[in-house]
């Protein structure tokens, strides 16, 4: 693995012809938009490239696709938001393990799997890609545009978490003077939810209760709920933050019923409350902010008031 | 009243020494950060000047607060993102009715009720502060970037409106360089809320009634939910956004009960639907986006019969 700067990328994606991109599994705004922004500059001088991903990319992001796909022959590969290659999903990870030859990220994570990385802990890969793009002499089309707007603006909740930088703005508007289609790529990406989801929200949030002296809420999201809205699980993923939000709160838990009548907890805080250590006490884990667990049906009751506990033992030491 | 431009705005600015700044009613982050980043600027050449409102202004903008408020004597009034004089409040009206000298906006509903008025459609009032800061020679204090950041945020809902302009990211990165504190402000006008503000989201999500089909939804908020919840109008703001969030929903109307009886019509487009022109058919005016009405409590189903044949003139024409 050698780290490499801006000038070496130019000069391999220079020297090179076919390429294919590989993004990571469950592909989201910010992999997708630096491998379709990527590959439109490497086809505007004249290369061939294609972007592809172990999972079938969501509907949403078709306005990123080409007319027809390049075919590509010993390519060069590239990664592109990829921290570890595991991220590339099971069947890309056995078909690209250990062939990635350049990969453009910043997950400071980063596991340097790949023979060049181009490594700079920003919001998005996108502000690399931008970056990149400059660097080749390739002037954004409205569709490179779009591509790396998405990637910018879904990695940054639309420019509201910290990692946004004076920068990241500057881009942003750039993207937005060569055509970037940032009104509808907000709408969609941010905006726009099924009157279901609606309606699931409006039935969970009647079932909050405040716990620890209002700084735990807890959430409940029953098959009844997903079955009446016309919603299913993945619908939860966003709600799962929801009680969070709440004044005051600095740990929240989803607790949602299964088919099979058992419980997923999500649990969520804000720092310096452990959800990942309180998770581990109920035989669950997960990150600092963001984790989970499972409850049986019949312990539903016990369990539950298990990790009331474990919350506030972690809020008591706040 | 004279239309004048950013140069006479300088002019007249520096040729008084008394400023009392007078923002609408119901204040929100564009009206209070353009009044207070205009004060800090005033201040900051050696002039007196005081931000008002004719209601209580809502704790989570404390951070924009002087440590000492001005006195000033004979002052020169300036209203800042008030386009109609009835948008001061009914006390305020009475007092400075006919007696604002310079109104800096940016309605193009604007009603021309000032001695002097700055017009300039943009997406936010903060927008045109920031430029005449910059024309009157002022730097940005972290102060006055973190007032003028909050209002451009949240009158953009956080960048993600269609009135975002590439200047206004430009702008956003000035102010983030001159120490804006963007990550507090971004979290508590965007991320936290106030139990009662779920409540009232889900009792108002309950109400939710579709037209045209499916293209245009309606939402109501009644003085009961207000009373259940513990919510006052201003938390409203941000609800009347919720219903054009439906998937396919094209133009959406808020009707919020006020203790009156009489109700506040807020209505939400997406491009191309004109939410101006169908509330200036009703009375009322604001934006292409954005607009809204009032309907008195003994029409209100006529009324708001009247509201979706409006509605569905437009949607039709799209």
């Amino acid at each position: 693995m050698k780290k490499i700067e801006i000038p070496e990328v130019v000069k391999i994606l220079s020297e090179n012809d076919n390429f294919l991109i590989l993004t990571h599994f469950n592909p989201d705004g910010d992999t997708l938009g630096s491998g379709y922004g990527l590959m439109y500059a490497l086809k505007t001088l004249g290369k061939k490239a294609k972007v592809v991903c172990n999972d079938e990319i969501p509907k949403k992001y078709s306005y990123m696709f080409p007319e027809t796909e390049d075919e590509v022959e010993n390519p060069f590969i590239v990664a592109v938001d990829v921290a570890d290659e595991t991220l590339l999903g099971k069947d890309f990870q056995e078909k690209f393990g250990g062939k990635v030859r350049l990969c453009l990220d910043h997950h400071v994570s980063n596991k340097e799997y790949a023979e060049y990385l181009y490594l700079r802990d920003c919001a998005a890969a996108c502000e690399i890609i931008f970056d990149v793009i400059k660097a080749l002499g390739v002037e954004f089309t409205e569709k490179i545009a779009s591509c790396i707007y998405t990637g910018i603006a879904t990695d940054t909740g639309c420019f509201m978490f910290s990692n946004v930088s004076a920068d990241t703005h500057i881009k942003a508007a750039e993207l937005i003077k060569c055509g970037a289609d940032y009104d509808n790529i907000n709408r969609v990406m941010f905006e726009t939810k099924s009157k279901g989801y609606f309606m699931l929200e409006a039935a969970a949030l009647e079932t909050i209760q405040m716990h620890c002296d209002d700084r735990c809420a807890v959430m409940f999201i029953t098959q009844e709920m997903l079955n009446k809205s016309g919603t299913t699980a993945s619908d939860c993923d966003g709600i799962a933050g929801l009680p969070r939000k709440i004044d005051g709160v600095l740990c929240a838990a989803t607790v949602r019923e299964r088919i099979d009548g058992s419980y997923k907890v999500s649990l969520r805080s804000y720092a310096p409350v452990d959800a990942s250590a309180i998770c581990c006490k109920m035989g669950g884990g997960g990150h600092a902010r963001a984790a989970g667990c499972e409850i049986k049906r019949e312990n539903l009751k016990s369990d539950l008031e298990k990790l009331l506990s474990f919350i506030k033992e972690e809020l008591d030491k706040v």
